[in-house]
C-alpha cells in the first residue's frame, strides 16, 4: 500500500460530535468547562474517553500518574509505539478544544485508521495526560513531568489543592491508579496537536501551525519594598515609592525583550500593591516578570540582565528589591525529522501553514525529553485561551487532526 | 491682665490621660482604633467627651448633623465665638491621635483655662465634627461639609455604609440628631489641631507645624483597556498592553510632579489588573493617580497635563483610556491672621517651628470657606497615619495644645 495520499481524511463531523459531547461534562458558567483534573468531572470524562477507545478496539494501560495510554497494534511485535495525545483536564473557567483536541483529534485519527482498514509497523497509543493545567494541583503538566524524569513521583502525590487534599489522595478517590510505572514507555515519537492559544496564525491567515521549538521561560516574582506613606502629606523627596520603581522595572522588561527580538518576549501579568489605597502610596509591590525565548543562552541573559537593572532602578528609589525565580522551563527544540513529517502533510493535503514556536508549555514540551517529538496547531479565535470563550472552527479542527494522522502515518510506517 | 505669656502651659499628663481614656473605647485590633462614625462605640465616644464637657462647665449644642458644640462662656454677648475642635471618629485601623488630639487637646486648652479663671471677650466652642473620616460613609470631613455648604443635608443623611445603612438613620439610632440648623453658627475663628500625617516635622526636628495652606487635590481613575492575552504565545508587537500603558502613565505622572515643585505631588496608590494571572496580559487595567498642590491653577494645569499625556500614550499603544475624576477638592489658603497668632504663639513659647503645608483634608479645609481658619500640627512617628501603629509622645501633644491655647486666646481675647 503506498503512502497515504491527499484524499485521506479524518471525518469531521465525528471529530467535532466528540469534541461537542466531551464538553458536556464538566460545564462552565459561560460556555466552557470547569473539568479540573482528578474532580468527579474528570472521572466522567475519563470514562467517556475510555468507552470510546474500547469501542475503537484500543487496549488501555494507566500508570501510576493516572494516565491513559490506548494502544492500537501494530504489524511489527518489536517496533516501539507512536504516542499521540494531549489532556483532557480544564482550567477553573476553561475552554472546550485546549487539550480536548489533541485527545480526540489523535482518537479521531485512529477512528479514521479502523474505518479504511489502514495498518501500520508500530502501535499507536492515543494518550490522556493527567493534569496538564496545574490550576489544582500545581505544577501544570505534572503527569508528563513525572513521565520525563523532571519530577518524583512522590512529589507528584504530595501535592495539594487549595483545600489541602493532595494529588495522590484524589487520583485514588476518583479511582484512577494505574498500575504502570510511570514513564516506563518507551516512545518511537510523540505528536501533539493543540489549539495555538496565541493569535499568530489567524492574524496570517495559516491554518496549519508547524511547530518547531517550544519557549523557554522564566517567571521573576519581585517583591519591592517601599515607605507606606500618606500620598498628599508625604513631599515627592521624602518618597520611597515600590509603585514607581515597579513602573521603571516593567517598562525596562519591555525594553529587554524588544531588543531580544525576534522569537522573545517579556511582560507582567500579575501585580498586587499594599495596602492599595487611593491615598497610600504602597508600602509592599509583588509582580511577576514572564520571560520567554525559544534560545537558552539568551533566555538567562533576558534573566540576568532584568535582575541586574531591576537593582540598579530599585537602588536609585532606595526601594528594596528581592527576586525569587519562581518558574522556570528550559527551551525545546522539536524533532526535526517529525517537524518535517507536520509540515510535508500540511503540504500534501493543501493546508497553508508557517513555522510557530510554541509559547505556552505543553505536555510535549516534557515528552521530547525523553523521545522525538513535534506538535501541531490550529488557529484559535483572537488567541483567547486558555478562557470559556475559547473559539474555533469545525474546519480548523479537522485540518489539524489531518495532519496530525497524516504525520503520524508517516512514523508508524503504513504495511501494505 | 496682660496676655497670657509663656509660662502658661496646658496640663500635658491631663491631656495625655484623657486621649489615653477615649482610646479604650472601640479598640483595634493592632493597638490603635475602630471607633467609626455613627456606630456603638462612637455614641460611647461622645457620652464621654460629653460628660467632661459637662464636667467643665461647657453648653452642649448639636446640630442635625450630630456634630457636638460646647460652649465655654465669653464676656461679651455680642462676640462670636473662637471654634476649636477636631473629630472624635477613626478609620477601621486607625490611630489613638488622629483628630482626637485636636478634640481634646481643645477640651485641654479650656480645661487650663477655667484651671486659671482666664476669661475672654469671646466665647470658645469646641467642636467635635461627625464622619470626618468617611470610611463608613463616604465622603470624608461629611458633616463639616454640609457646614460649610459644599454638601446638602439630604445628600449626606442619604449616604449609605456597605451594609446599606444610611447615614441618617444610623444617626438616629445612635440618639445624636440634634437640632440646630447645620451651618446656622457664624463664627469668628475657626482653629483645629491635628498630627501631621506626614513625615516633615520629625524629618525637620521642629515640635509645631505652622499651616498655611492645604492642599487642593485631584483623584483621576484611569481605566485601560488593552487586550487579555497569553504572555508566552501573544509577539511583541501583537500586544495591547495595558499594564505597559499603566507603566508609562505612572513615570509621566512623577515626572509632572517633579516639574510642578515645590509644594506639589503626584502618586499612584492603587492598582488593579485584571485577570491578574502570571500568564496573562492584562484586559484592563484600574489604578488612581492622586496629584495635590496650594494653587489652583498649578493643580488643574497638572491634571490637565496628566490626562492628555496619557491619552497619548495610550494612543501609542493601541489601549483605550478613560479618565474619571472621582474626586477633587480645591486648594485652601489658610487665613493670614490667624497663622499669624499660632506662629506667634509657638514662637513665645519656645518651641521649634516651620511653615507646614495640610496635605490631607481635615475639617478646617471646609471650615475655611466659612470663617477665618487655621490649623496647628505636631509631628508623628514615621508620618505613619492613619494607622493602629500611629504613635506621638505626650511632649509633641502638650506642645501642640500649648499652641493651641495661646492662638485661641489671642482669637478670643483675654478679659482682664
Amino acid at each position: 500500500m503506498p503512502a497515504p495520499g491527499e484524499n485521506l481524511r479524518i471525518n469531521g463531523t465525528r471529530l467535532w460530535d466528540a469534541i461537542m459531547e466531551m464538553a458536556e461534562i464538566g460545564p462552565g458558567i459561560a460556555g466552557g468547562n470547569n473539568r479540573q483534573t482528578l474532580t468527579d468531572a474528570d472521572a466522567e470524562g475519563r470514562a467517556l474517553f475510555r468507552r470510546w477507545c474500547d469501542e475503537a478496539g484500543l487496549s488501555m494501560g494507566i500508570d501510576r500518574m493516572g494516565t491513559m495510554f490506548a494502544t492500537r497494534a501494530g504489524e511489527d511485535p518489536d517496533a516501539l509505539p507512536v504516542y499521540v495525545g494531549s489532556h483532557l483536564d480544564t482550567q477553573p473557567t476553561g475552554g472546550r478544544y485546549d487539550g480536548v483536541l489533541g485527545v480526540l483529534g489523535a482518537l479521531e485519527a485512529v477512528r479514521t485508521m479502523n474505518d479504511l482498514g489502514i495498518r501500520t509497523k508500530h502501535p499507536i497509543v492515543v494518550t490522556n495526560w493527567t493534569n496538564e493545567e496545574g490550576a489544582r494541583f500545581a505544577p501544570a503538566m505534572l503527569a508528563s513531568g513525572v513521565f520525563a524524569g523532571v519530577h518524583t513521583l512522590e512529589y507528584a502525590y504530595g501535592r495539594t489543592d487549595l483545600a489541602g487534599k493532595t494529588f495522590g489522595e484524589e487520583l485514588a478517590r476518583i479511582g484512577w491508579v494505574g498500575d504502570e510505572e510511570v514513564g516506563a514507555r518507551p516512545m518511537h515519537a510523540y505528536y501533539e496537536l493543540h489549539i495555538e492559544q496565541g493569535p499568530i496564525l489567524e492574524a496570517e491567515g495559516k491554518t496549519i501551525g508547524v511547530v518547531t521549538h517550544c519557549q523557554g521561560l522564566w517567571w521573576l516574582e519581585f517583591t519591592l519594598t517601599g515607605k507606606e506613606a500618606h500620598t498628599g502629606s508625604t513631599p515627592m523627596a521624602m518618597r520611597v515609592n515600590a509603585g514607581l520603581a515597579m513602573a521603571r522595572i516593567m517598562e525596562m522588561v519591555q525594553g529587554v525583550a524588544m531588543a531580544a527580538q525576534p522569537d522573545a518576549v517579556g511582560g507582567v501579568g500579575q501585580v498586587t500593591f499594599s495596602p492599595n489605597s487611593r491615598n497610600v502610596l504602597p508600602g509592599k509591590v509583588v509582580f511577576t516578570v514572564d520571560i520567554r525565548t525559544v534560545d537558552q543562552r539568551k533566555l538567562d541573559g533576558m534573566r540576568d540582565e532584568i535582575e541586574a537593572k531591576a537593582a540598579i532602578i530599585c537602588d536609585e528609589l532606595g526601594v528594596g528589591c528581592e527576586v525569587e525565580r519562581v518558574g522556570h522551563f528550559d527551551p525545546v527544540t522539536f524533532a526535526p525529522e517529525l517537524v518535517e513529517n507536520v509540515r510535508n502533510a500540511a503540504e500534501k493535503l493543501g493546508y497553508s501553514h508557517m513555522n510557530l514556536v510554541s509559547g505556552a508549555g505543553h505536555d510535549a514540551c516534557w515528552a521530547a525529553r525523553v523521545a522525538p517529538a513535534t506538535m501541531v496547531m490550529c488557529p484559535c479565535v483572537d488567541g483567547l485561551s486558555p478562557n470559556e470563550a475559547e473559539d474555533i472552527t469545525p474546519e480548523w479542527a479537522a485540518a489539524g487532526a489531518d495532519v496530525l494522522m497524516h504525520a503520524v502515518l508517516e512514523s508508524a510506517e503504513v504495511v501494505a
